[in-house]
């Protein structure tokens, strides 16, 4: 394929003669591409198999007799410890700023832990107050885009989701402030640092602005999903302020729920999950767990304590991710400013951790974007699926998740995006003159 | 402490004199194997040391590159197979008679399982059917004595519990197909071999009638828990009838959801889970389970592949607990055939296969048999705990779980709980006497 020609004025001052030039040669540029049969799912935000060997020691961890014994002398293949491994509490606590014994592990899957504290709220209720079963229509805070998987869990349970936009700052704590007048409005979805999909980290006005929220429902909960706690792509990580302290200085500790995993940090399939809030919204839900199970797995939790051993080491193993991550995103990035920039039909974001790029095309263009991705082989995250109820207003959000596709691949499938998003832009904008 | 000098005839035969002398006795007894400050929990069905030692090898299947792609090449240290490795379910439909498509692997436990199972009936009900949540109040069927962790699930979510009484051939099949007549009777509770805690299987005429059980409730659900499948303890292994088969004849295997894990086979704390059901009651369950998690902990399912190979496999390991089991049961049975028989203070069960020796003392004396033994030092479970909300109308069903102590201290716990069930007859009989 040969070099684009385009120029980098901006496409919506093109004549239409231009921009029917632009679409010829992307179209024969995407017709080319679509011919190499290209196949590759980059729809979600998978770690690549050179990640996961980085995390092959967990495996290698656990072999003689005498570790099965944990601090406490329970045998860790045996029932109990409902509240998990006290080591590996203490490995949390160091990343999340809460007390070992204000922390929960479970199993593998941080998104059930959320999907248990929903739905919680659902039977029983938070606090003690009315179960939201109870109540009528309840409403959920989504700042948008954000990540599907917490907006299926919401709308599961019939949770009407509001949009919330994300700021550079964070999500609209003005709107937010607002909404959260309504006493039907029950909690808020974050992911605060390099969030799903933005980049974004909330500012330490933020985070504050949610710890000094005093909503009028006494049972709304801060769903504060810090996905990517040590998940840095640069040598100027983003730092976020610890939501833990600024709630306790407000008196308002009750209200946050912080949830965290090992997902992206050893293995996606079998790491190890947390839940860290208050000591007295641990104990009520320690009643609830225990009726639900008779504890985790210790072993697995063992496993990660002997391979990672505390905070640095989870550090020590995430520069090893940054090493095998950081080349993709500029692969990603390049591409973008190479084949785009200057066009003024896309914007996207420059994340500084997390794992995705954010890439906002031309209204109404998204869909399309998509489409023809998807039929020259590579598969996207589904437009619109970053926004509740997969409605993207604007039809313009992409997610990019550059993780796992080799890098040779990641190349073509960013080559294929460029043009698509070229060829959906000519179009559009040729539709618009009409 | 001397051997016990009291006749073999029945205790409630004997006059206030003889009664006396056997309470100083027991009393004195007591009082010696209290001052020896024993100290141990028997309160659960939990595997010992050496058991967990038989699955060593689960813990060293675990190495080479090439192991983390299954059959499917999907590496399994990733995300995804939200209904668990197929080879891992090939052994679990063997081992139940349900075809592997039909079964879902959660992680470490089958309580968590049947706990979202009632959960989901509670929030978006089953078959389609209004939430249980918003039908006013229903009912589960809980044949007692029971699992004591089954009915904490059902009480937690407020549903009204119903005791059924136990037969040697299963749950009261009478009572029941009556009790399901009332269209709020959404369920009941099994656990169909080797039932905790009675021993009993079912017969083949109970399954049969399970299979054809036709409720008024269109949305109620038989909990099969057959949690102890291949837990023989003697030549003459129980055979339950496989429900599954049941039921298609009969049309009604929407209504079956069946449970079962390697917690007494490999692990407690780390095993896997498994449920197992039509195809379109797991149609309607990947539903839920894909917006609750992206999957469970595939690298312990092929660890436990690797380990058990097939039903064969794990026959094989289980005759290695029954050479650990089945001598400290003969310990119990033999205690209480010495120590009470004849007496006609106590029956109990004389199981071929499970985690428990079931024991009824005299009407009335359990709470104080299990408190007269915490007091010298051995914790039993709670009396009551077997019956729906602790209630045992005639306070006299105890469970003992002969598993986890060292058979010497068995000895002496057993030794205490003969000694206490005399003195507490001793005294209920003389206060009947008045």
């Amino acid at each position: 394929m040969k070099a684009t020609a385009v120029s980098t004025r901006k496409m919506k001052t093109m004549s239409a003669g231009e921009l029917e030039a632009i679409e010829q040669e992307a179209l024969r540029d995407y017709e080319e591409i679509k011919s190499r049969g290209m196949s590759l799912n980059m729809s979600r935000g998978i770690p690549c198999v050179e990640q996961l060997d980085l995390a092959l020691g967990v495996l290698e961890a656990l072999h003689a007799r005498s570790e099965f014994a944990n601090s406490n002398g329970d045998d860790c293949r045996n029932y109990g410890v409902w509240n998990g491994l006290l080591e590996m509490r203490e490995i949390f606590s160091e990343l999340l700023g809460v007390p070992a014994d204000q922390i929960i592990l479970g199993n593998n899957s941080s998104l059930q832990m959320m999907f248990d504290t929903i739905s919680q709220g659902f039977t029983h209720g938070c606090g003690g107050h009315t179960p939201w079963c109870r109540q009528g229509e309840v409403k959920f805070l989504c700042p948008s885009p954000g990540y599907d998987r917490h907006f299926a869990v919401t709308e599961y349970f019939g949770i009407k989701m509001l949009p919330v936009p994300m700021l550079p700052t964070g999500p609209d704590m003005d709107m937010i402030e607002e909404l959260c007048k309504d006493p039907s409005v029950k909690g808020c979805w974050c992911v605060p640092k390099y969030s799903n999909p933005t980049g974004v980290t909330y500012s330490d006005e933020t985070v504050r602005r949610f710890a000094r929220l005093h909503p009028a429902a006494p049972d709304f909960r801060i769903m504060w999903d810090n996905a990517y706690c040590v998940h840095d792509l640069t040598d100027e990580p983003a730092e976020l302020l610890n939501i833990y302290d600024e709630c306790v200085k407000e008196g308002t500790e009750d209200q946050v729920i912080i949830f965290a995993s090992t997902s992206k940090i050893s293995f996606p399939g079998a790491g190890v999950a947390a839940l860290a809030s208050s000591a007295k919204t641990i104990a009520s839900l320690k009643g609830r767990t225990t009726v639900q199970t008779i504890g985790s797995d210790k072993l697995n939790q063992l496993r990660h304590v002997l391979f990672l051993h505390d905070a640095d080491g989870v550090k020590s193993l995430m520069k090893g991710h940054r090493q095998i991550l950081a080349p993709k995103f500029r692969i990603v990035l390049d591409a973008l400013e190479r084949e785009l920039g200057g066009l003024g039909i896309a914007r996207w974001s420059n994340p500084k951790g997390g794992y995705f790029v954010c890439l906002d095309v031309l209204e109404g263009c998204a869909k399309r974007v998509v489409g023809l991705c998807r039929e020259a082989g590579v598969t996207l995250t589904d437009a619109g699926a970053t926004y509740p109820y997969g409605n993207d207003p604007h039809d313009s959000n992409i997610r990019i998740a550059p993780s796992f596709p080799p890098q040779e691949e990641l190349r073509d499938a960013m080559e294929l995006l460029c043009v698509a998003i070229k060829l959906a832009a000519a179009e559009k904008l040729l539709a618009g003159r009409g």
